[in-house]
């Protein structure tokens, strides 16, 4: 798939290899990218983007795959929030993806054959440093910005504290310096989900040409009520029948029910199995307090970076409590750092909508850190 | 599995068929129960207790099948709040159930063949239907009480509202008027999660000897988080580890993980899954406010019934919100009613659990009850 899939590459040959947290070293490798607008002469106005668990780098265009927007297109554009015109925007598909950067699904050269269950296990702090090497090969010295949201968000938090020179100013929005026990609890679930569909066939499906759909379907339709609210839910579908009477039978009575199976059936055109559960492994695996000697303040101590914590009323599955244990952590080291909780009955997806307030969150950080950092309005020059 | 069952039943013969909700007539009919204390000479200090979705009429002794403590075995006993030295108590399998009663998994005795998908859909009404059957044999005019938790609840509330004369006291326990949106889409993921596993065989798995117990026990899983609250998890297993180290690999490396594989492989042990989604779809049909014109407080208007409401304040899965519009109804019709919302971090399964002012609560409004029915302490007469 991914030889058909439209952007960037940046191919590390068995020379380059990336060191992994598990120890094993990896090579060759893959990082699949997209970019907007330009990189300046003295290249101070990149981006980062960091997508969550089921995003990828088609930020702000039409998907390859399911021809719908890019899921944070109303932020990206010429005079936008994240504003072409301004500023240099990348978004790497996160090594274990299914989108072109190396992931379980990707042949391993060593055998010929798809990595399937050898792939090792990745962490959050492996996906930055695929990054990282991204970064170093377009020469760019430090990041203006990181930002990103859930999954993302642990990126841009494992960006401020492994790589704090690199990084101007962190936004990390919607998420946790670790994942919790619920969310691990949820993740196993989804896990199980595939792992018990007999056509995961003990990870190794591409070998025999099966997909275990059933079982990623399900994983995505528990998952995805943790990405609403139960305001959102009422609000959207209440107890509102799918048509005129109820079926007495196991059809999907309910529109929720219906929204939900449409959610599980498309995900599984999309997205790899193997790699959905890589890919929740890193998160659970991801506990920044647990890597600085059990205290959060040390991930961040002595650090210039900027931050804009951001945080949704209605979020359970990364709720407030969560950013606010980041954000004591950062004034506890005296680090610059900026905290909205912002009101929404979206839940945890209200970083992917139209929400008035963040976005003015957003655009009101991200202009007094330009001006900071000394990047006017307009073209890049 | 029934005919090894201990306790006792209820045969209804063809003639005396249930009229179901879906406009089926079913029979024959068993109705598997259990009693503890005794019938005093008037009928007058019988409580029925309504069973949760997993649970059974196995309410204060060993399970038969588990080998664990019955699971409200801590307020069954002499001079304990469910008090058999005072009062008669009851528990019925629910209709649809796999622990004797009446379910999917039964024999159609029109065809020899367990009923599997072909049995009827059935709703909460059905259930009480099934019980007003048993009361009627025992020669119980009216019931002193009807207590229950989750969709017990629902049971307590239909009993209130559809037999208003045959119940006393009611005390429906962290539980809804309706299915919620939430709650009708985590019933859907366990229902897909079953259905996906190809050893559900379109439900006829008896047919075949088989048993879809990877999908029951994911449905389980996904639905055992519902259970429990964040606070609860965080406390009971936080990030905790298995072994002394990760894994780096998709074994149950976190302690919560471990926890609720253990949760799912037991629970398919004791339970069917076809009885799982036909009691799942009685939870989402049920909507007490639409069978009365869609107002909730015309379910009882007029009602002589002394209402007891409690709710947990970290349960989210029938949260507060829901006893209270149940009380507003209760208040706008000027019924007799008493509301507790019980502060506890356990989440919904707090109604099971150690929870003293819960305790305290049942143990003031039932003696306060009992009073005014007239039901001396000690040894029924």
């Amino acid at each position: 798939m991914s030889l058909l899939l439209p952007g960037h590459r940046l191919e590390l040959g068995p020379d380059a290899p990336l060191r992994l947290d598990c120890g094993v070293e990896l090579a060759p490798l893959t990082i699949a990218y997209q970019t907007y607008g330009q990189l300046n002469a003295d290249k101070s106005n990149a981006i980062l983007i960091c997508h969550a668990l089921t995003g990828d780098q088609y930020v702000a265009e039409t998907h390859p795959v399911t021809g719908k927007p890019g899921w944070w297109e109303a932020l990206v554009g010429p005079g936008r929030i994240l504003d072409t015109e301004r500023y240099f925007l990348i978004c790497a598909n996160v090594l274990g993806g299914c989108m072109g950067t190396t992931g379980p699904a990707s042949t391993n050269e060593a055998t010929g054959q798809p990595w399937c269950q050898s792939f090792p296990v990745i962490t959050i702090g492996d996906m930055v440093r695929a990054q990282l090497r991204l970064i170093d090969h377009l020469g760019i010295d430090q990041l203006f910005c990181v930002i990103g949201g859930s999954m993302g968000g642990m990126q841009v938090l494992e960006w401020a504290a492994r790589h704090p020179q690199r990084v101007f100013a962190a936004i990390p929005i919607a998420t946790a310096a670790r994942h919790s026990a619920q969310n691990i609890a949820f993740a196993e679930v989804g896990r199980q989900a595939i792992m018990a569909d007999p056509d995961w066939c003990g990870g190794d499906y591409p070998l025999h040409g099966r997909k275990p759909q059933g079982g990623l379907a399900v994983a995505r339709m528990a998952a995805h009520i943790t990405y609403l609210s139960e305001a959102a839910l009422h609000r959207k579908f209440g107890r509102n029948l799918q048509g005129p009477e109820l079926s007495w039978g196991f059809n999907a009575d309910f529109q929720v029910e219906s929204y939900l199976r449409h959610q599980g059936s498309t995900f599984v055109e999309r997205f790899d199995a193997n790699s959905y559960l890589y890919i929740t492994r890193a998160m659970d695996y991801f506990d920044l307090a647990a890597d600085h000697g059990g205290v959060l303040a040390n991930a961040f101590r002595g650090t210039k970076v900027r931050f804009c914590v951001i945080s949704f009323t209605s979020d359970w599955l990364f709720p407030t409590a969560e950013s606010r244990a980041i954000v004591h952590a950062l004034n506890s080291v005296a680090a610059n750092v900026s905290f909205v909780e912002v009101e929404s009955d979206k839940g945890h997806d209200a970083f992917l909508l139209d929400e008035p307030e963040f976005h003015a969150t957003l655009s009101g950080f991200l202009d007094g850190a330009a001006e900071h950092r000394g990047l006017p309005r307009g073209a890049p020059r």
